[in-house]
Formats: C-alpha cells, sequence, structure tokens
C-alpha cells in the first residue's frame, strides 16, 4: 500500500494511549460501574442491547478525555464520573443510531445491534441512552456543562442528517466532507474535553484550550480512522479493509483521489460510490487509484495538521503529567497507521 | 357501535379545549415562532422534515399545559416559552421515531415523514429535534426542570422499549399495557405540567399538583384515543377507525374483549393482533366482541376514573380562569368520544 508515515523528532510511531489509560484508571473503574448500573433497565432488551454495544471493545477514548481534562485542573468532585459516563452513552446512542441510518451488519467484527435485536430495538435503546445520558449531566448540576453537552448532542444530530446528504454524492468537497466530521465525530470530543475545566470552575482561556484541542483531536482521529480503512489491518480496526469503500462511503482519501484523478478515474469512482459497483476488483482499482494519487499520505498530513492545532491548543496550560498524556494521545491516535 | 357516554352533572360532551386555547393563545404564538426557528438548520432536510410534522396539525395540548400550568402560579418570565417548545419537540422527536419502529405509513391521514424522506431522515431529524430541546431547556437555567425533563426523556424511551416487547402480545394485561402508556403518553403529559409551577418558584405541594394532573390526564387522553380507534370518526381522529387493530396494536378495549371472550374469541384475537389476520371481516368481528365484552364503555370508565384523579389533584389549588381551563380539559378529553 506505501502508506508512508511522515517520522518526526518525537517519533510518534511509539506514542502510545497507555499513559492516558494509567491516569485515568481508578476513574474509569468508577465510570464502567456506572455505565454498566445506568444501562440497566426493568426492560430486559435494554440492558442486552446496550451491554452488546458498551462490552464490544471500544477503547472508551471520550469519557477518558472527560476525565483527564478535569484532572488537568485540580478537580476534585465526583461530577466528572457522570459528565464522562454521559459522553460515553451519547457516543453509544450515535452508533446505535448510525448502524441503524448506515444498514451496517458489522462493528469491530461483531454482529451490530441490529442484526441481533432489530431496527426497532437500536433506535429506541439509543433514545433510552441518550435520555439516561443527559439525567446523569443535569444531576452533575453544571448550567455551563449542560449548555456544552446539549448544544454537541444538537451538532452530532444535524451532522448526520447532513452526511446523510453528502452519502454516496462524489462531488462532496474536502469542505463538505470536513462539515461533516466537524459535527460527527469532534463535536463530541470536543464537548468531552471542554466540560473538563468547566466543571473544575477554570476560566475561559483553558475551556477555549481544551475545546480547541477536543475539536482537532477529534478530526484527526477520524482522518486516521478513514486512511485505516484503505490500508490498515483487519485485526486492529475491528472492521474488515475496504468496508467504507463497499458501503460506498465519502471519505477524505476517496474526496482527493476522485479530484486528482483522470475522467476515466472519476467515471469508476462514480459507479463504485454511486452507483454500488464495489465488489473485489473495484476494490483493488480504488486502492490503486488511492495509491496514486497519494490520497492516503495527503489524508494524514491533514491529520497531522490537525493534530499540530490540538497540540498548540494546550500549549499555554501549565506542565503535568495528565498533559503529556492528553498530548501523546494525539500522536498515538495519528501513529495508528503505521 | 353503542358508545355510551356517562354523562355527569357538569355535561362533559359540551367540555371544550377553547377556554385553554384562549388564555394561552399569545404565548402559543411565541412558541410556533419559536418551533418555526428551532428547526431550522442549513442542513435543508432538517426544517423540511421537522416542518412537515410541524405543521400537521396536531393540538399541541402538551405546550399548551406548560403555559398555563406557569400563568396558574403566575410566572412572569419568559422561560416557559423555551420549556413548552421542548416539550413539543420531545413529543415530536418521538413521533418520528414512532413511526420508523411502527413502520406506518400514515400519521393524521396525511403519509409519514419516513414513507416521504426515508427511516433514515426520520431517525437522524429526530435526534436533531431532541438535541434542539435540550438546548432549550437548558437556557432556561432551571435545573429542576431539566431533571423532570430528562427523566421524563428516559422514561418515554424505556416505555417504548417496553411497548416492543408487549407488542402483538394477546398475553399482556391491563397492568403491563398501564405501564406503557404511564411511560409512553403520560410521562410527558405529566411534566409539561410540572415545569410550570416549577418556573414560577412553587413549593412542593403545587410541583405534585401539577405532576399528578399531567399523569392522570395523559392516561385518560391516551385511553380516549384507544376507544376512538374502535368507534370514533375518521375525520376527527386523522386516521381511519380500526388502524391499531390493523396494526396488531396491543391497546385496553383489545386487552378486555381478549380477556372477557370465550376460547373461540382469544383464538381470534390471537389470530388478528399476533399474527396478522386482520382484515376487513376479521375487524368486523373485532368490533363485534368488544361490543359484547362492553370494553370501550368500560375503557372510558377507566379514562373517566384517571380524570377524577386529576381533577382532585388540582382541587386545592387556588381557583382561577387557568385552573377552570385546565379542568375543562380534563373533560374536553374524555367527551372526544362523543
Amino acid at each position: 500500500m506505501g502508506v508512508v508515515i511522515p517520522l518526526e523528532d518525537k517519533n510518534p510511531t511509539t506514542a502510545s494511549v497507555k499513559p492516558l489509560i494509567h491516569l485515568t484508571a481508578s476513574d474509569m473503574d468508577k465510570v464502567n460501574q456506572l455505565i454498566l448500573s445506568k444501562a440497566g433497565s426493568d426492560v430486559e432488551m435494554i440492558p442486552e442491547v446496550a451491554n452488546h454495544l458498551i462490552s464490544s471493545g471500544g477503547k472508551r477514548l471520550r469519557p477518558m478525555l472527560t476525565l483527564a481534562a478535569a484532572k488537568m485542573f485540580g478537580y476534585q468532585g465526583d461530577g466528572h464520573i457522570k459528565l464522562a459516563t454521559g459522553v460515553e452513552f451519547m457516543h453509544t446512542a450515535t452508533l446505535l443510531h448510525d448502524d441503524v441510518v448506515d444498514e451496517s451488519d458489522l462493528r469491530r467484527s461483531k454482529p451490530t445491534a441490529r442484526m441481533i435485536w432489530g431496527n426497532q430495538a437500536s433506535v429506541l435503546v439509543g433514545d433510552f441512552l441518550l435520555g439516561q445520558a443527559f439525567k446523569m449531566m443535569v444531576d452533575v448540576g453544571s448550567l455551563d456543562a449542560l449548555d456544552v453537552l446539549s448544544n454537541a448532542a444538537a451538532v452530532i444530530a444535524e451532522g448526520e442528517v447532513l452526511q446523510l446528504s453528502v452519502a454516496k454524492n462524489m462531488a462532496t468537497t474536502e469542505d463538505d466532507y470536513l462539515a461533516v466530521i466537524r459535527a460527527k465525530t469532534a463535536a463530541l470530543f470536543s464537548a468531552a474535553a471542554e466540560v473538563g475545566p468547566i466543571i473544575a470552575g477554570t476560566g475561559k482561556a483553558e475551556r477555549d484550550a481544551l475545546r480547541s484541542y477536543g475539536t482537532n483531536l477529534g478530526l484527526a482521529f477520524q482522518l486516521v480512522d478513514d486512511v485505516l480503512d484503505y490500508g490498515g489491518k483487519a485485526q486492529d480496526l475491528g472492521k474488515n479493509v475496504g468496508d467504507d469503500f463497499r458501503e460506498g462511503k465519502i471519505t477524505l482519501p476517496v474526496v482527493l483521489a476522485y479530484r486528482r484523478g483522470s475522467d476515466d478515474d472519476r467515471a469508476f469512482w462514480r459507479s463504485a460510490i454511486e452507483d454500488g459497483e464495489s465488489d473485489d476488483d473495484a476494490l483493488e482499482r480504488a486502492h490503486s487509484l488511492i495509491a496514486r494519487s497519494n490520497a492516503l499520505n495527503d489524508t494524514i498530513a491533514r491529520a497531522e495538521h490537525y493534530g499540530a492545532m490540538a497540540r498548540d491548543a494546550l500549549a499555554p496550560m501549565a506542565e503535568s503529567p495528565t498533559k503529556a498524556a492528553m498530548l501523546e494521545v494525539i500522536d498515538f491516535c495519528i501513529s495508528r497507521v503505521n
């Protein structure tokens, strides 16, 4: 595939999420307990569906960001546990609804909830988790945190609808695509990070810094995810290389390869993405066009750009092990393509 | 059909929603403006889908309850406008998701949003409206109101999932069914009414009274709706008599007729509701079994019971035109079966 990782002085390929995991471990235990307790219900199907997705092995990066961002500013209470759990529930609800909307069969190599319990249960359990998320957030009692999180919920939903309109549409520009992932992915990363300083009662500069960090980390994270689908290893991905292509998803590598291709190439992309002619031969041609157009390396370069913005956003904050761990996560997200 | 309306001294058949409409008219203008503005988005499909449902001619009883309940306790601010709009958006989001889950083709004689824009848009625009609802509620700045409304959102979603498990299941008891409508319908009526005294800053007794009023009004409203489907006029309903039957919905008239029927009758109900053998002949037999078992009159009697509870809940509150209008709405809801 020829994916070239731009090596920097700090050698991002050795960057790890482990320091963040270590620093938030005892709080994450509490988050995990709260997740299990709040996904519970006398209505049997709710814990079944919720636990299926919750136990499916995501990294829980978003709640870790909330915990770390609160810790970074010396927060001593326990409201960050509920906010982090709420953030994870918002994410889980989005995944449940996404799989219905995208008609996805697999997530992380396991059948999606909708394949086991049906679209109906997926829609409604998503609604339930969203309701629980808001209840927990209200419990914490911070109107500023509620403002940020409810705004994120509205932006995420708006982004999902926007995505419907760019779906299978090869005229999508890089800006169009960025608007989608800014809303769908970056908004929750941003809110997850910003509620940390909010609950810790910092000033505006700290809130702005963490919001910017979260937004740009989210963009970098999503762009690398896009690259992985055209070049990663299936066992790391929890999905098969080529899933995005077969589902006709527009991602940045496709946007770039299309724009840089010949008329013939563009006709191919339209038939593959817009008309669904995306069999294994087509996937092979897609890989070759993406390689020829250098689309993966340039998508990684874009991710590096947002990673640099995330790094600079945190620059004025006092040095601490938490800050170091949050910076390392940027490099870790990008180094996943190696 | 032989639906007999139990006439009381106060002659409920002349009860009207008009006094409530009149008392809340200027506030409802503001709610309607806010609905249009908050259902707006640069993402074209969002206002299209939202306006389709919003303009479909519902009575907006729920936001009127919020406005009236705030007025009842002399509230002078404008937070009740946002709360009422949020309540209506929560209701609208629920309808969008319901139609997807129930695979409904028509609502109020118009094609459902999912028939025009698809299930995907209906799920996502529902999520968007829910996000907007929470944003507006957070704006108002009352954590107590947020607590009540976020709790309602979680209960409603839980009720919807519960409904999936009782769907097409003739073993459903009256208690099972009540648990569903308590969560699905009454929880939002209850929250809509309770946030009035909350925002007006009353004591606990007033909150308890309005919550109880809302809950029991919601139960009465839903039971009468169930009756209408087996005996109302299509033009009043916005749906055709027999829709619930054809969709295999369990409602109280069906629960009662099944339990009071012979073995043969019960075999018929199972084949109709559980196996979907619900053609016109079957509907005719259903009507006859429901008439023979007195199920409609007894469902109305149940509705009267909850109506009486709603009335008594408001009894200790000071007399006022608003209170009188809210009491009349109870009788109006029940008198719809005439």
